[in-house]
């Protein structure tokens, strides 16, 4: 495996999708071979594992079967993408990945997170990114962003949830980062776009010195 | 929980479901409060996540994630359907259970076995059934059956899997019977519908009189 798997972190309105497309304009610039992809999802059976999770038709889901489904879904998106373009070298920038479900799943939902691990640890066959990058921002703030976001229209079933359920997901990124120092690169998302960007572009250059002699 | 836990194993074309509704009949006459459920499957969400994994179009799908999506149908069939009619007292009668994933995904396609029972106690909670019926038969006469069955009609992607395969499914449900003496009761598929379901209404007469003072 030669490539950098790099995953983009953080709750609902934290800016995540944009930082992407900034990071990825950033790799066509300096023409390192990318490939951009998110979690739930990723790949045609992911796809279809997606929607089936987040259809807000689904309000008996009950918890052990979403952290279930996520981890499937993941099993397919690591085995069939994520894999394969790392051993061609490239840089998989992944829009959520395991920390995303511990964080979402165990803090969130109450799950125990020695259990949400296993059965992501199988799923992944225990891979892990390189860099991860956690956006954090206030849950208030988030939920702000992506009301207006949303305005009129109906929002899905995960992001329906309390905002006491957000105030567990951030402290379980917290928990993560401590765990994960080495890993993880905070960036406080308060800040403007450019000023977040600045950060990633300033630690993504780095790592991509070290592996790809830019 | 003060109802009983009934599943029936064994594979494609060894009469399982004739069986059940056998089964199904002498509950009835009993007068025994029953419900009679399959996996994968046996709920709305199961049903959608069945209708994933059976799916022809899906050869690509990893062998991990077949085990998730078997495991996330599980854990929705367990809290939502057998669960609640355990507590009610009823008999459930299940078609297929934990043993055939582990049976089909573990010994099948050669998954670790206690990776395969790891993700399955998470989805069940640690529930296992009271009884297990394993009918056992070779597996070229499960395939001749089901040949006969699907005469002229496409056979679903596990169904189409080689002989091999099902050789060692096999053998996965007698290592299972091994080590579970006191829970199966095996019986020899080879013998006429009418000797199988001898056995086990001879069985089950001795459960239910424990249980519900017939």
């Amino acid at each position: 495996m030669n490539g950098l798997f790099i995953t983009v972190e953080g709750p609902d309105g934290s800016g995540k999708s944009t930082q992407i497309i900034l990071l990825k304009e950033f790799l066509e610039q300096q023409g390192i071979p990318h490939v951009v992809t998110r979690e739930p999802g990723g790949t045609a059976i992911s796809d279809r594992i997606r929607s089936l999770i987040l259809d807000p038709a689904h309000q008996e889901m009950v918890d052990e079967t979403e952290v279930l489904l996520y981890a499937a879904s993941r099993a397919q998106h690591v085995k069939e993408k994520i894999m394969p373009a790392l051993a061609e070298g490239k840089v998989v920038l992944c829009d959520r990945f395991v920390d995303a479900s511990i964080a979402y799943q165990a803090y969130g939902l109450g799950i125990p997170v020695e259990e949400v691990k296993a059965v992501n640890r199988f799923a992944t066959g225990g891979l892990m990114p390189h860099r991860s990058y956690l956006i954090d921002i206030e849950p208030g703030d988030g939920r702000k962003r992506m009301m207006h976001r949303y305005a009129g229209e109906s929002m899905d079933r995960i992001e329906q949830k309390e905002l006491d359920y957000h105030e567990r997901v951030r402290a379980g990124f917290k928990s993560l980062y401590n765990e994960n120092e080495g890993r993880f690169c905070l960036v406080d998302g308060s800040q403007s776009v450019e000023a977040v960007f600045h950060t990633i572009e300033k630690d993504m250059k780095i790592l991509l010195s070290n592996r790809y002699n830019t």
